[in-house]
């Protein structure tokens, strides 16, 4: 399979370093929009060859690795681009956006929406993992707008990097990724937003940050470029899962105001629930 | 140096670990309100045995590793029984609360308040670790109410288990403390609370729960036993500071509602500055 890569970041990159390291991409070709990381990435061997946006959309498999915002523009003039055999597939973290997007588009049917559900805080080819998808969910959205051969050359794809699919509706889609990953970032950036403040005032304060808040905070170093765009978009999904996060807060807040002991042991057991999802029996 | 430990959970479990390890206590006996935790800790080899607590006084150093509440109750009952020739320290992340108990005692001398700011989310015997306290910090309070061979005991003790001491008063720890730890555990609490809340009327959404999920929902594993006593004893700065937490989250709620790319992208640099804490550049 001849793959183009569109984005060799964190995400664009690591798939890159799985298709290569297996064959599964006989050539792989990138582009980015930075020249610097187009380079780096050729520099680590994440892809064979760097090409233009023309050359990159020769290939079999299209994968748009860009920020959601990015993709918007991008993804019609790729489809504008491309002759009748090429799949194309993004990796965006919101998919109501970019499936209106493309809804009216002669060649829809060649794009399969999808969002592996991967990552990590760091970002750039230098981030690239090998195995990041291995045992991940990787979602696809409204299959049945894309061609069956479309789905199915991501179906490999998926398959080779080693992800289980899920489908889902795009609506669904962000409603559920809100809860379970943008809603956690935004709680991490205002954790660090608030102890960077007060350390305006007091220095010596993470003097003390432990391996809980280490844990806690960690998300809060995502970039800018990567979660702007993904708030914005799913801003009609986000708003009220934080508003529903800062009900559960506060309930939390005014146990603790009343020094109500049976109350607080209460709110903690039904969250101790949670270990039943993280150790993996859900 | 002989050494009683009272309360053989993740802390006390895990000093014991070293103590015998390096060979710095000489002898350990350990004690424990619930016998199991007691039988099971000796079966674990964490000490060489168990003792009644008019036993585990008669050590150079007893160690009082239980939950804060239990402590304000333990921690008199302690000084009224020792002898004039035993050291006793608390592991509490609470210390105004510990302080103001025992300031009147005529054995207040022989008390060293402190806290080791290790742990992890998991609790009891089987959940002590080997070199959990190496390169942490552990925070003496007072010392200055302490007698000179007490606080040089404890001292040692810290230095055995590879931590690096902090000075600071109980108001000034339990603020610290507040945001550093507490906080994210409030956090994360409320979290799981949220997505196990959601959960109810939407089965699948675990499934798609990924890397950053999990980092940030860890500690809501952590047991009401340790965590519902330390919030309460702490309310006073604790309340605040959620507050504080909960306006940083407004404001970006209220950015995201705006459609504020640039003020997004702003905040989320801003909170990016935590990386430095985070790498370890603090």
């Amino acid at each position: 399979m001849t793959v183009g890569i569109v984005g060799l970041g964190l995400i664009g990159g690591s798939m890159a370093r799985d298709l290569r390291a297996s064959g599964w991409a006989t050539q792989l070709v990138g582009h980015d929009a930075r020249p610097d990381h187009a380079q780096q990435a050729l520099g680590l061997g994440l892809v064979d060859g760097i090409g233009s946006l023309e050359a990159v959309v020769q290939c079999e498999l299209l994968i748009l690795a860009v920020p959601v915002d990015a993709l918007l523009g991008l993804l019609p003039r790729v489809l504008d681009l491309v002759g009748p055999d090429t799949a194309i597939t993004d990796v965006g973290s919101t998919k109501a956006a970019v499936c209106a997007a493309v809804a009216e588009h002669p060649r829809r049917g060649q794009f399969v929406a999808a969002h592996p559900m991967a990552g990590t805080e760091h970002s750039g080819p230098a981030a690239a993992l090998l195995g990041l998808f291995q045992q991940k969910a990787a979602i696809l959205c409204e299959a049945e707008r894309s061609t069956p051969w479309a789905v199915a050359r991501v179906e490999a794809l998926y398959a080779a990097l080693g992800a289980r699919l899920v489908r889902l509706g795009p609506a669904e889609h962000d409603e559920h990724v809100a809860y379970v990953s943008h809603l956690s970032h935004a709680i991490s950036y205002a954790l660090a937003a608030t102890v960077l403040d007060k350390e305006k005032s007091t220095a010596a304060i993470f003097d003390l940050a432990s391996g809980g808040f280490a844990s806690t905070a960690r998300l809060a170093k995502s970039h800018a470029a990567m979660w702007t765009p993904i708030f914005l978009q799913n801003a009609q999904h986000l708003l009220p899962i934080i508003d529903a996060y800062a009900a559960q807060l506060a309930r939390l807040r005014a146990l603790v105001a009343a020094h109500d002991a049976t109350g607080v042991d209460a709110y903690i057991a039904e969250a101790n629930r949670i270990r039943r999802v993280l150790d993996g029996k859900a």
